[in-house]
């Protein structure tokens, strides 16, 4: 194989079994099969081919019927997707039924369904894979609620807050791309039924009826105009992906980085079996938090093709539709490994508190200096309050002088606030704010908007 | 001026006034001061800060105030955006005024609420104009619904179709983008309240009432839990503009080519003083529409920055959120100048009816062999009928015989099919399927769907 | 198989076997062994490892001696994608010379080394493929080079040039992007045998030689600092390759224009088995030239990756490292594809002389306006002449008269210019300027630099 | 002003006045001036315009002298981007000169002439800064060649290696880069005489001549076939400052990373009178790196839409080549921009060597396991060796017990490493490999690629 989803041993690490089997070449010809069948069927009930041909349409229409070698050579002389598998598909139905496959359908009719049928398929497992991620982070987020860690703005120690609250700020962007994903399917995964460029002319008088019976067997939406050239469904959903490797970035990241030989807060959950180098047995690496920063900029960077497959030339334009052949397999099973790699690793996350508390006391109090700012200020006014404590700051950051020690040695500050009152100030845990209520408050929307989840 | 945004002669081939206005550097600043006034307002009534205070913020908070030249001054000095800007204010207020300006605020939360704020101020004029232009479209598909036209795919004519219903397909495109944009303001225009780390310690204990407040007297949402770190909404405003920069880029490409020389179907209206080149007097270029495709372009490139800009380092990186301060004006500007032309080109669509015709019949009814197989199909087989008909046209393309005639020689066909029949089939209205359908059927669910349109 | 390079039956729509059996997976596999056997024998040279263990080692340094299911077991206990390989190795090994396999090197020592390897081996192919596109375009650039055919700006037609002088455009580009990839090899394809962070610490003293041998051995290059965190070789090479791509799109996108319908001035070949439509027999499509329009939109897209893989954290960084695995297979199949369509089409390229001299005359003669406008701007100034015919065509396009017939019974004109000196001003042939001689200095460029070509 | 590189205030921080100068819009009107003025003087050399109207039409080509009252008028009249300016030049000049102007040229030769210097003059700025750069790189790697730091790979701790070493990584990529740079203006800074379609018609019979003139002039390069729709050249500009931006990103992400509060190894330069946050007074941000990191994001994407403006249509097509206004100031300006951040910050950089000294033992020697386990492995074999410290890493990992002592207690290893030889293998300063000798070998190649260098 050539393509690194395809590897032989390593396609696991880049996929998840169950997506890649959503989109297996064998699997998208069984589709076509299957709309076939089902379009027999419907235009039977409605007289318009004869009833036994669309049994044996249905009865044949499995992907093993089909003669393999026949398909290739068809191929290779056609230079056409579809015809060479209809054509096997008729070699394979008895009684003539063959002639009334495909009826009044055309390429993009089977090929443009199968596709809807591959995104709704896809967007489910994705669906369930992220909501238990939610659920993942927001378990653990009131686990760790209380738990006081380092706030860091431009990678700098910055204020207290709490773990639980960092993972609370995934959990809600989940759950926003969870909503995203439920707009999706109205707007995208449409049945395509109409012909050569969108009339339905070939279906006959009934059409519409056809088409609406078959969006309701297939379990797909029956759009008031032909998606043939108007595609932006696709385009959103790979937008959607995007947006939720956008988060899952963030989320490999933020371990990856926490998990610093310096930091040491948090680890992945790691096998014993688990080996970091070849050369250097003491590496502790984020292996999931790190491959999934791979994976996540290839699905990010998908989105570009989507946007572009929307530019269709007139009725139809395989320069364009063709794209998603490629793109929307590679993103669901890339995106779909990158969620399961999280869960795992939120779930299981290793979190070292003594680090944590190690870390948080780095700077001697000075990530408390908004909090003694504040105070100041309600004496000296806000801004005299930052001018003094930036002076002590950069004075104590010259010397080397612990901060604590140089606030409480200041003279700019020693009348202004007495010894007992300045440790209460640089008490982390009284410096919290909202954090957990954040917490509190994010699980109460995730509970209120899952009410409404399709899974 | 550097960007061809801001070109002293250009800019409003590359945007428009109204949209440049929401996002000119002086109506950012004054943004600013609306935030520090409606927050010591709020805060006033709270208690936190005096009444003087705030009364007096509030009534010097208007960009004439500031001191310019203080704030380049102090920008040279402080390598810091808001800092100067905050000290010109203070120094604008009088009665020590200056002491209580953002008060338990910090920088993110004074620009990321304006950057909110922007977005939805541009997220209405797009939703307005997008919405005029689905009007057009739906007019004029309307208008157009039963004007037979050829049908292309692959840049081939296949079958024929009408001109509403091309434009149809853009009005259901313009209006599933109408339906995203509806999605956005719950998840992406939110206030930023949070301070430093998001915690909102320095807001003191009513911070979570404070937010609600502000985010009512602003127009935004308050969100459960800080989004400083979570910047999925500004990644899906990005988002559903490339969206719909796809679906305009497809529109400006219909136009660009139907005019072309030799199919020229429809041609953008052109006012008399227009040039069409400094060389070629007889140039009749579809300006408007390409120069759409140009920006469309840009807008659905920068999709990619959006999402990159989710990947935040832990608490606030400026490495990816500073990415919107480029990103958003530029796509919003430019994508509202598209708009803009594609509401003049439509409405104002010349439409060459006779050249319509002509290239109708171009290939001699060769469009119309599907029917011809179909009608075939019931008497052969559809399968023999596709054999019999693709070997007629092949002969007739090598031969150079028009294909009514070849058709009407074949033998193979002459005793399925009588001269009568035959010119029956061939008739291009007669072969249109739900076309007509098609164009109502849009125009009945955009007037459903947009009972719930916010304007 | 999931992804559609991969794909059982459309791989070879997708790509080439020869650029396939670069990147195969059992190749990269033996490209490993490849490496340690020559790393093998260099030190035995060097007496750091006994010479009969690299002896042993190169014996068995063939991927059939690898135990595959001892791989797959060992790859889910590690989750490492080197250890196992390297395990089983030794376990092929006999009389513990396994034991002297990988000494002193890293993982990433053999898979960039590797990469490496592959990357050369494709741009062989490609140069050697790209390097007859462009001999192809120049034979028939050299054919058509008298051919008149019309110029077309903005969609529109223009002024008249040659066939020839089109085509010489495109083997320009082509010719540059030869030089581009000549650029390539000595700054990218370089040797990996570094260790851990790059000081070779574990080559022992004479780290330098036997980097400098290994690289001769295996045709790469020895560079002066370490190159695991500075890859901006492959992004070089990516980025080459991505403006491979763009001028394939065009060329593919200027066959598919020109053969539209109502153009209809060059064709693809067209094998007689090749089947256009499943339902409409009349289908000429542009297949080959549509299909590289699709591959030439990922190739082009790859590059953002190849650029987003150089920002490496420290010394190594697998989120980024590890998209090579992804883009550069992808992309050089895909691209090979594309090159070598364009070869049959180009090569092939059916040129239908009848219609391109019927377009030529479409606007009857205005096309020449440019040339009357000059003769005229002879006697009344240029941007006069240039006012009195832009209002001449602008009468003739609104009242259907034909240029000819306008240009001629114009007032402002014919006292101007006698009815002999119009005729002549109007044959197309005249105003050709240096399009022949474009041509002929394109071939002798061409053939001056490719006197250095490696191929 | 509405795009930030214009941003009343804040454009220094994106841009730099030097390069915005290049791109100013005054400016460009200035080099069409320039372009009209030396074609009318190689035109009147030739005998092709009146030598006097050449020289009024040179005297007056100062962009003073147009009227913009006149050109904004036009502008909005003619919808066309040159015309309105030529005009107004055609008004400036005295005598009927104006009618000279222009002569046989056409909009594109002017406006894409006027790209290709802007081009060169950016390419010119862009190589000295870099090279700067280079040089700045190199003197601090020279400075810094033995002071020994730690490696890190996947963000753990791997090997020693010295500070020098790494910062000659980033001088080699930027030498490989500036090589790429000056294999530019042969393939990119093209001259356009080229006429309507490109075949130079409206120049007479001394095209050639006068192009080759007009590009020796101009400083430029004359193409064998004209570039109106070849852009490949802008494309590679537009890719090599993507590879360049990736570079910076590189360098800007290290500086970002090794400055965390933790690691605290480097950090920026920083006056005392710049302010790291609103609120947070202790807080010292790597304001510079952040702010690069956030522009090469920009840099690098716009090489997309460098890639699809080569996609043109036909002779010249607008939606493609029109992008160049938008992406090659947009993307010179921040490049240069971060460069220039980039050698402040490198030039200046803190280096903190205590803390640098702390971090190497911060795993407590366990960084030196690759050079015990070389040492284990010449007495027990390489492989087992690798098992036994992966074991003892792993316990001590569980029982918290630092490194050193681990290896020093443990069973496996006591009989076959005495404490002597154990404390030998754990020097850091003894495991460089070959760092020093890259640092040398590094500035070596560079010395003696610059020898031809332009500049």
């Amino acid at each position: 194989m050539a393509h690194i989803i395809d590897h032989s041993y390593y396609k696991d690490s880049w996929g998840t079994p169950e997506m890649r089997a959503v989109f297996d070449d064998e699997r998208r010809f069984q589709r076509w099969l299957d709309f076939w069948a089902e379009l027999a069927l419907v235009q039977a009930e409605d007289g318009v081919i004869p009833k036994e041909a669309a049994e044996e349409i249905k009865r044949k229409a499995q992907v093993e019927n089909l003669d393999a070698a026949f398909i290739r050579e068809e191929l290779g002389k056609a230079g056409h997707t579809l015809v060479p598998v209809l054509r096997a598909f008729e070699r394979a139905c008895d009684n003539g039924a063959g002639e009334w496959i495909h009826y009044g359908a055309t390429t993009q009719d089977v090929q443009d369904t199968a596709l809807a049928a591959e995104m709704k398929d896809a967007w489910s497992i994705l669906f369930k894979n992220l909501k238990a991620l939610e659920e993942t982070c927001l378990e653990q987020a009131e686990r760790y609620k209380n738990l006081v860690i380092v706030g860091r703005t431009h990678n700098q120690h910055a204020l207290p807050m709490t773990l639980g609250m960092k993972l609370a700020t995934f959990a809600a962007e989940i759950r926003r791309t969870l909503e995203r994903f439920k707009d999706v399917p109205d707007r995208a995964f449409f049945i395509m039924l109409h012909g050569g460029v969108g009339t339905m002319a070939g279906l006959g008088p009934d059409a519409k009826a056809i088409a609406q019976r078959m969006a309701d067997r297939l379990g797909l939406v029956y759009p008031p105009v032909s998606w043939a050239s108007a595609r932006d469904g696709v385009a959103e959903f790979l937008s959607v992906l995007g947006i939720c490797a956008g988060t899952m970035g963030r989320l490999a990241n933020e371990i990856f980085q926490l998990s610093r030989t310096e930091l040491g807060e948090v680890h992945e959950p790691m096998p014993a079996t688990m080996v970091g180098s070849s050369t250097m047995p003491h590496k502790r690496n984020a292996v999931r938090s790190e491959f999934s920063g791979t994976m996540v900029k290839i699905v990010m960077n998908n989105v570009t093709l989507g946007l572009q497959s929307m530019v269709v030339s007139h009725e139809r334009d395989a320069s364009v539709w063709r794209l998603d052949w490629h793109t929307v397999p590679e993103s669901c099973i890339m995106l779909d490994r990158v969620i399961n790699h999280m869960r795992t690793v939120v779930g299981g996350l290793v979190v070292n508190e003594d680090k944590i508390a190690e870390n948080l006391d780095l700077t001697s109090g000075a990530i408390m200096s908004e909090a003694v700012m504040f105070k100041l200020g309600e004496k000296v006014g806000k801004q005299s309050a930052h001018h003094v404590l930036h002076e002590v700051i950069m004075e104590a950051a010259q010397s080397g002088k612990p901060f604590r020690q140089a606030i409480g040695e200041s003279d700019a500050l020693k009348d202004k606030l007495d010894p007992a009152e300045l440790e209460a100030l640089l008490d982390y845990r009284d410096y919290l704010g909202t954090a957990v209520a954040q917490v509190e408050d994010t699980i109460a929307l995730s509970r209120s908007l899952s009410q409404n989840d399709p899974f």
